[in-house]
């Protein structure tokens, strides 16, 4: 079987909970994708394995072979340098040290891999293709187990020395409630998914009622994933609301600060979050983060990331379109 | 007695409690300079005459008049637009509005007159002629009566939609103390020197011991100057003392943040109070600073503002110099 090129990118969105995978044309449109839940055990080649085995699924759905790709992009977290060794991603299992991502993903694929960083890649696919569009500044938050950020300064992705956008460490309160980062007062430790179960288990611990972890288990889950949040809050659910309104505080003066510092015309909302609870929660973090504005009478616009759970895939598949 | 143009430049810093003008050669060297104090009341008008006088005072020194000068650059706070009007300089006696302040010194100088924002040109003063020069990305801090901020990324200034750099009013504690902009927990409610100045009278009336009044009462001032804070330091003061080092965590919380999120090489610190007390406190915001940041392993370098007090002025005649 001859192997025939085609204009359509692999991206893959490594996260900490979910492998998402797509097979992606030249202006975006989605031909294949589908998902895997990231391995909790093994270590890296496990990892990768998943990740091949996701993105030859899209392919398949797509009618193509992985190898007639232009090119396979991955959006991962932690550090990875020009040869696609990724090193420190430490919410997957297994992954303190190296590993050779992208040759290993080649060698399993066929395609050439690119590897960049997940929140960054989900900003760029925004920027070229979804809520971002109008705009030439935008800052990207991702709101979910953590938060992250990425930024477009006037068209062109700004990265700094290869780490900005972690605005999920920016400090909202000095000396405030310990993050998973091991530093305190940090905005993930109000506003990450990770830090706000922990407290929602201590406070069910402590006897306060909640129906988050009945809703979790009902759904078969074992964490309190963002679609529990969602009932919880649906069910008028006391803890729910006061931690996703914490939550929402944080972002608000994590977001004001951040556009204090950079003024961006806009700012786009993602993450297993933003996406999930959507256009009412963007309006109470644009509510919040209008009080912190220090140029208060044009604050930039906001939106939810339009290309939703895909934008990290889609944007990772970008990597083979510059 | 007829003009010659020379290729000497005219810059003035116009400060809330400080006029600083200079005449400024090709390579950044300082051929004249005059200070001035300024007014405390009259209006945009009154201020204005102080900046001429002072420009001329320089020019003279210089042994040029000011017609002969290139160009004379303004760094002002509030915001200036194309015109040179400059709007909202709530520091300055009645500039709660508009005031034509090119057009104005133009005529007055008989010089063509061009307005940038204070920090900004003092920022870029660091990075093409001071600390910043071995650098391609910086965040500059300008810590005195208020907390300013100014960027150059990849070489180039970033101002966002006109406003960027507002570091004095990131949030560093959700909730916190009173700002003068009217919010709460802003950086700058901690570490400029206008509210620690509100918070020693505060705590001096409730009866802690200072040495701070006396020594302002004694150097011929009526509010507490960076020397005034220099010199209790150095007398030991446990107030000020305090003060400072709640300022320096401040300081240290801020600049993690931003650099958290730009992830910029360096960051310059100047202003009254971070050039007058240098090196040592830099330090020690140093060190507060490495609590908060992310990546920890590569901290950016941090340097005190090498053009010091001139810095603005400076800054401002490179307006001319593009």
């Amino acid at each position: 079987m001859g192997s025939t090129k085609t204009k359509l990118r692999g991206g893959i969105d490594l996260g900490g909970t979910k492998i998402q995978a797509a097979v992606v044309g030249p202006r975006g449109k989605v031909h294949g994708e589908e998902r895997a839940a990231t391995p909790t055990e093994g270590g890296p080649a496990d990892v990768a394995r998943e990740m091949a085995a996701a993105l030859s699924g899209s392919a398949r759905k797509a009618g193509v072979e992985p190898a007639d790709l232009v090119g396979v992009g991955v959006g991962a977290p932690g550090d990875a340098d020009p040869q696609g060794v990724v090193s420190g991603a430490s919410n997957l299992p297994g992954w303190e040290g190296s590993y050779p991502l992208a040759a290993e993903l080649s060698t399993a694929l066929g395609a050439d891999v690119r590897i960049g960083g997940d929140v960054q890649v989900a900003t760029e696919a925004e920027f070229r293709l979804g809520a971002g569009k109008p705009y030439r500044s935008i800052l990207g938050v991702f709101w979910g187990t953590g938060v992250g950020g990425g930024m477009i300064l006037d068209g062109k992705p700004w990265t700094g020395r290869g780490n900005a956008g972690e605005i999920g460490h920016t400090v909202i309160v000095r000396g405030g409630a310990r993050c998973p980062c091991g530093r305190r007062g940090c905005l993930e430790a109000y506003a990450g998914r990770g830090p706000m179960e922990a407290k929602a288990r201590e406070e069910h611990e402590k006897g306060t009622k909640t129906r988050l972890f009945k809703i979790m288990k009902e759904r078969g889950h074992d964490r309190l994933k963002s679609s529990v949040w969602e009932h919880a809050l649906e069910d008028g659910d006391e803890l729910a609301e006061h931690l996703i309104d914490r939550a929402v505080k944080a972002l608000g003066a994590g977001i004001g600060s951040a556009v204090n510092l950079l003024d961006v015309e806009a700012v786009i909302l993602g993450g297993g979050l933003g996406v999930r609870l959507g256009e009412p929660f963007l309006r109470r973090i644009e509510k919040q983060a209008a009080k912190h504005l220090f140029v208060d009478d044009r604050p930039p616009a906001m939106h939810v990331a339009a290309l939703g759970d895909l934008g990290g895939a889609i944007g990772a598949s970008l990597l083979f379109a510059r």
